[in-house]
């Protein structure tokens, strides 16, 4: 191999993270920095908690003002740049945009029509068009999504293992649809199946059956099941799950859940396994 | 055509239905009554109304005392039964068996694991077993499905008759997975998908994601549809509407109601229609 081949995209220059809400910008602006990368955050106003990137090279953005964006990531000679983390619908003021920004409206206004699939591919294609190289957060920091097999301490059981299978099953024949990232089965049968309302609602909603006696599900029974879509850009729309997720699985009573290892976002596995051990649940990652 | 082959099954001999909640028994025995058939009213206890049936001859039986119905049955000499009707989870008490009823246990036993499908199969395969023949409400009362096209003044435009034919294939997508008689799809998008909750509740989960501004849904958009699933047993499981179903699609500001002609009960069909135009919807039944 020559030295050439061995500088690759991801260790040459500087990295631009494009910061939602959540934990998990922050998780990757610190593993980046870590690979010796200078990070430059882009923390999107009303999402991104500014102050939970330590010393990282940061600046706040509202979606009207993209064309600024632009300029500065230029300024800097950033090549790449990775979108993550969560973004509330934002407010009429965020979106009002900048004069810098205003030519670049046609290309969203396009990419509104149609499934979510659609809208990021839009978000991509428009960043590549500006000459970017959009990575995944994946492409960055593999620990931060799922592993294949446990988690924590405990594993699926061969009868949990056949309703995650049932259950990713079902989740492809969804995917032409463009939803369907997310499934609960128990007892042999599908319970729910999220759309637009995400998974937590769709687990809580499971969680008030079982509680209003609509719906048994015995112990050691239910699954939670989240995977990508087929065809999903998993550089900037990868499913994810948090510690929000494994307390509605446990307040459910489901008996854990089975991710698409490599495919779902986890964050931090090591604090999560720990979490899965606590509520005696397993995390089992499918390859 | 022999005077043998002209007598029909169903307009042979007495016909037992066998029911449940809601308006659909009472008005199969009202519509079987007019076809000159002696109509014998098993009213499921706690389910039925008794009242509700006229002048048909009626006993009310707990689900314990199938025993019973079955002797009453042949002693009337019953040879053909409809079950129609909502069945609320049954308490305990309802279903503790009498003697006559024991040794049909092992048989209930069995279709009680796996899918509705299943359960319901098993209770056909019973009385079948038992030497009844299971009729459908649609072969006694063609009427009380949905008819093909629009069933009040409104008719689908092609843009949701488009919806409803994307609709229909998501479903046909669920059907191998025993999920899905129902999805609510709006902005070319699938918004919610039935699994364990139900249709109203599904329909009650988009009312509130509009309210809360999760979700918009412009005028003339959004569309529920409901078909039965392949090979689901339309003689005892025949997906339904009614007008508490129009009247959460206009709370959650959908436009219309895509069903599957003659193969989902709407009941009252001219009733129906009526409600259909004074809440500006569309019920379009699709062959």
């Amino acid at each position: 191999m020559s030295e050439t081949q061995a500088v690759t995209p991801s260790t040459r220059g500087p990295l631009a993270i494009i910061a939602g809400a959540g934990d998990f910008p922050p998780r990757l602006a610190s593993i980046a920095a870590g690979q010796g990368r200078p990070v430059y955050v882009a923390a999107l106003d009303g999402a991104a908690d500014p102050t939970a990137f330590g010393a990282a090279e940061l600046n706040i953005y509202r979606l009207g003002q993209l064309g600024r964006l632009l300029d500065e990531l230029r300024r800097r000679e950033v090549a790449e740049l990775v979108l993550i983390g969560s973004l509330p619908r934002p407010s009429f003021a965020a979106l009002r945009p900048e004069a810098s920004t205003l030519k670049y409206l046609p290309h969203f206004a396009k990419a509104f029509r149609g499934g979510d699939d659609h809208l990021l591919r839009g978000v991509v294609s428009f960043f590549e068009g500006q000459g970017f190289t959009v990575q995944g957060p994946a492409d960055i920091a593999p620990a931060m999504t799922a592993p294949a097999g446990a988690l924590g301490r405990r594993a699926a059981s061969p009868d949990q293992k056949a309703l995650i299978a049932r259950g990713f099953e079902l989740l492809a024949a969804l995917s032409p649809f463009d939803v369907g990232q997310a499934a609960i089965l128990a007892d042999h049968r599908v319970i729910a199946i999220e759309a637009a309302e995400g998974t937590d609602a769709m687990i809580r909603r499971v969680a008030e059956m079982v509680a209003s006696g609509r719906l048994r599900i015995a112990k050691g029974d239910g699954v939670l099941v989240k995977a990508p879509k087929d065809g999903q850009d998993l550089r900037v729309d990868m499913p994810a799950i948090g510690p929000q997720t494994l307390r509605l699985v446990s307040e459910a009573g489901l008996s854990g859940i089975g991710l698409r290892a490599g495919r779902v976002l986890i964050g931090d596995g090591a604090a999560l396994g720990k979490l899965a051990d606590q509520a005696g649940l397993f995390v089992e990652g499918v390859p």
